[in-house]
């Protein structure tokens, strides 16, 4: 998978590629399929993991059927039972019995999504990382503080960057409160058919726990035309790309050739022109902030999709959000890689960090003046505030050491 | 404050109005003060409420004079001052000293977001109520569950109403998690001026702490550019008018005549029409539903914002929030009591959904055939489902009983 | 009518405020009632321009009423006939026959809408006139141009107003191409009322054309459920956005005090802080800059709102129209007169231009060196580009003079 | 190229595919190196039609390599200089001697977007010419009207289906007025590489011209940072898109088995479910309402880039246009044929129109009994409000046919 026109989507690899997206459906197929064997509603000879039937070849055919029932579902399910058919006649006949296809479509996008949240998490960690040692680095680097483009007062870069990580962590604690369920319900969300199959809502409800847990997703009541938890995810991305965007915004401001202050690392091959020999563009910090213009028009699409929901399944609300998810979640995965090499390789440059206040002054001294001439270097709570965040930054690492299997 | 061309605006009343806004920012001042005379920073006859000095009046004067400094604050304190400095001198003074105008505008709209929060919270109370009453009531009412516009399979009235409770609950959960933060930073987030005030950084955030209790605001390290507080309101807000737009969408579709299941409780005077005397439109779901296309666009306008931050005080990103922010406080405080209205008038017509779902057969049926052709109501796990539900619904209250003071 | 939270909001002035609405509705009634006397569908009697009837004190009145309804058009006929009946009975009796409330709201948006666009035409005539000045005036002053923030080879400032002038062109032939029309149809657009009272299809047409001519509107033929003309007047306005969001921005970047190409001019009182009295922020600028940013969300709510149309009249779709195209039309205002104010005063400091673009060589030089090492100034086509671009202004301004009555 | 996620995306066939990106910017690229062959400015023995270079198969490397530079062009670039040495030197020495990226990435994005439109244009076409027979065929046809979800007045199904083909009609005349010209500007769009190659300002604009003439296109002076004309084909075809979900809403709302008046042509295979035999889903309109609610973000992340222009070429305002600019028109193509082939196929069940009208009596009678009991069919202008719009399709038709070459 490809984007030409988005320069830097390579980095999201396989995350929610049409290849992805078949075999998370397959994954969710699976696990129903299994949890009916498990519970003995089908019989043993079904069990098949069905493994090896559909992979990346298999997406243009099921692209191009996927307007006749308008899903990719329906196609993928009709191949996938003919190639299981010859393999394992049982688990063809038992394959998505009970479920509805958007059960399979909506499990398949959030295993889609988890994956891309991953990622993003980790990078996120490791901005958080990057800040940290900026913000210990630079405490007491002076600069000019600037409000509305102008002069305003002193501060040092460290503080800067505590904004910055601000911004990282708040992204970082939203995504973390985001849970993407899997998503079991039937027809029309009432788990009809696996009840009439299993025989009691009991042992349905335990093929909705077992389908979860084999797939490591939490359990949610069914949530056809509920879709907070997508939209939740979609703002805690944007989220995400609003905090990495301020940075860019900053970076793009600092890298400009009479400001100085900072610029990107150097990378061998990067930031060049066409036609121009002279040019070091800031190309990371371009694309990221591409992306932080971007999102927030992805993310209200996933609104707009929700506040249209109708009926026990929508009449297109539902559609318009599958391919907006993947192109969210994509682009923010690769912001969020972009962002994370900008902060590792970000170059300060403190000695024009100093000539600019230098001429900035006296005007940036007036505030300070007005109120006590000779109260020294004016740093105010930069140290506390500093520790602040920084002490932030660490609670929420330790906690998710924690949370981690040992 | 009237907007003639939102009908039900009125709802909203005096929350987030100019006139509140301005007392808004009163308040912030008047809490910083008198956090400078409790810590001794300021001398005891500084102290002064600020009560009286600023009314609504007020407000096409600082409205006219908002332009030449880029915010309202500058010339609300100037009038401020200028009224102060008669009735007592040393409060004109301290007044303001220390703090930036985005302090305090932005500490301001904090106070009416959670004017407007505080409303929207106790509507979401309400409407979880009157749902709780109409799943209990027709749990076991028959309908024709309808996915993609068509018949699907049968479930009952309760299971429907309780996917719109689902909603209601992420949406209060939603706003739940939600922190709106006092703001003190000084002019670049350094608490420079405070400190040089205070004489040290441990005085210094004593007075941000003691302005924050006042307030009865949460504490935040500065966050003039990082404006995941705001972000996440606005999503918080969006999540409300999603699941209320989803459940008009319901009512609309069931007040259409062909389909008579549903209709918004008769009130004297409504729903009429200017020129057809039959008329009798469910106006209600029509403005919530309204409300629910446009509050994507607000709240990613706020995105959008967040996104712009640069410096230490962006150029637009800031500006563009606060009347982005009140239109869509007022409009989801008004969608909000709308919608507590309608679910408390609804009308159920249980003789039509009956009708329809007999009408609707045999191929409302069709999937039951086709797994258990004797398998009885076909109604699989509504009753779990519902008493999820509901316990979900009742958890919530118990826990927000619990965080009341005693 | 002012908004705190919207600081240059009065320079909008009465456009589109709560009373010129319900002025714009009495119009749009009056125009008709004047038609039916006209034409002999009511008697002579019933001649009555509704003047004196209804005025700015009603507003809160119509708005608290325009909930029952969905509309405000209800009230204010339910007032205007109320206080009509003492005055003319005929004309009490003849008022609104024929229409339906969203003929008398569509033209009374339409009226509202066409004060903003004549507003801003005049601005975008303005801006153009101080580009052609600033164009003129500095056709040949050498400054660094820029690409992805950093240097690129030498143009002229007069270059790079002609760009600012090249979107300021491009607005004003989109809001040229513009047409509101007026909204006749009746209940369903099938103008079935209109031709029972009229008793033929042509005089009920010939109402139509009567109504349009007298408000000076062209004549379209019921147009409820297709919205183009209002999502083609939003898609117009924020052109005008774009371009001075465009223009802003390379001032913000000019005004920053390490490049100090561009300044706003100096105005007393304008550009200060509420504590630091060093401070001269690019007010202006910022402002704009801000309109640009939210204008977007707002054309596409008109786009949301037209692609929702269903039936005869939305339930919904329309409803958000109103209170967006009021909020799109005053902030488009006042960002084209503060835009318009900027350009008349920007100043351009040619020295800074200078010493900047010395200070960028001999990297800025680079291309030119590839090429052609001693090729002299690498001017390009900077005359024949502004010629071109200078000869379009002036066109547009000849066809606009002719356009007008003599 | 396939988007599992937007089912009926294969119907945009070749269109704005990376390959189709990467072979316009080749054109691009040789419409140039033509020209400077042409005017003498390179030698004849650098001709070269670029042929036959790149592939599709190219795609992946070139998109690996664009993140470096920002943009794809240069990897492109570096690829075809490599191939084209062994073949040509001297058309490898000249190529892309004068552009700057922004040229060739422009210039192939409007051949593109050409494409697209193309398409739409033919599609639009079809749509007005199915709906000209719709329009014809139910003049008479009669069925309530509806407004606010409830019944009106009796209208008849050809006055709905006109207001439909006017707001295709708008689409038609929308896209007409789109401008898609060439791009060449040259680094800072002053032409300085251009003329310093060419010797003269005379010779290098009749480069641009050539290369526009050879690609069809029209010449615009250098519009880097003037986005207009992007914007503006956005607006188009959101202008498109809205005027097609508006059908969808109805034929929605038709086909929902209450109301029974209309249905998508029945096409083997379409409109089945994963597990109720019974579904015949109305796919084509769900799919083009799905289109209709996602349109305005794409437009209007259109409108946001284009707002963020800055310098000479701006920081990601630039960036975010390209894949949001395919989005937008691969699924305004998509749409487009699916509304061709819905409105081609559209079943109307008059009978079902008939019952329900009668089932709304005597309700929906109530306005025409208020003003004349004994009107007759209460039609209203209907006739000539269709004969109005058939007038309006069939004279755009002629324009269009006037303007093919012979």
């Amino acid at each position: 998978m490809t984007d030409l026109l988005w320069p830097g989507d390579d980095r999201a690899g396989d995350v929610f590629t049409d290849a992805a997206v078949l075999a998370a459906m397959v994954r969710a197929e699976a696990a129903w399929l299994d949890a009916l064997v498990t519970h003995g509603v089908a019989p043993a000879d079904a069990a098949d993991g069905l493994d090896g039937l559909i992979g990346a070849d298999d997406v243009p055919l099921v692209a191009a059927g996927a307007e006749a029932g308008g899903n990719p579902l329906i196609p993928l399910l009709k191949l996938l039972r003919n190639r299981l058919e010859a393999r394992n006649p049982a688990a063809a006949h038992w394959l998505h019995k009970g479920l509805t296809s958007q059960d399979v479509i909506d499990t398949g996008l959030v295993l889609c999504l988890r994956d891309a949240t991953d990622r993003i998490r980790d990078d996120l960690a490791g901005q958080s990382a990057a800040l940290v040692r900026l913000v210990a680095e630079h405490r007491d680097t002076p600069m000019a503080g600037r409000t509305l483009t102008q002069y305003a007062v002193p501060i040092t870069f460290g503080l800067k960057a505590a904004t910055w990580l601000t911004g990282i962590l708040d992204a970082r604690d939203r995504l973390a409160a985001v849970s993407l369920p899997a998503q079991v319900g039937g027809a029309a969300g009432s788990l009809a058919a696996p009840v009439a199959l299993a025989g009691s809502p009991i042992v349905a409800r335990a093929l909705v726990e077992t389908t979860a847990a084999t797939l490591d997703l939490p359990v949610r009541e069914p949530w056809h035309t509920a879709r907070a938890p997508l939209t939740g995810l979609a703002d805690a991305l944007v989220t995400c790309t609003d905090a990495w965007g301020r940075i860019a915004n900053d970076v793009l401001v600092g890298a400009r050739p009479e400001v100085h202050e900072l610029s990107e690392g150097a990378v061998a091959g990067r930031g060049g022109s066409s036609a121009m020999p002279n040019k070091q563009n800031p190309v990371l910090s371009i694309l990221i902030r591409r992306a932080a213009l971007a999102a927030p028009f992805l993310a209200a699409t996933l609104h707009a999709g929700a506040a249209a929901a109708v009926d026990e399944r929508p009449d297109g609300g539902w559609h318009v959000e599958w391919s907006t998810l993947r192109t969210l979640a994509r682009r923010t995965v690769t912001a969020g890689s972009q962002t994370a090499e900008l902060l590792a390789g970000l170059q300060v440059e403190t000695s024009w960090m100093t000539a600019n206040l230098t001429a900035a002054r006296p005007g940036i001294d007036a505030e300070q003046r007005s109120i006590n001439p000779d109260a020294g270097p004016y740093r105010g709570a930069t140290d506390q505030i500093i520790d602040a965040v920084l002490a932030r930054a660490a609670e929420t690492r330790r906690e998710t050491r924690e949370g981690e299997p040992c």
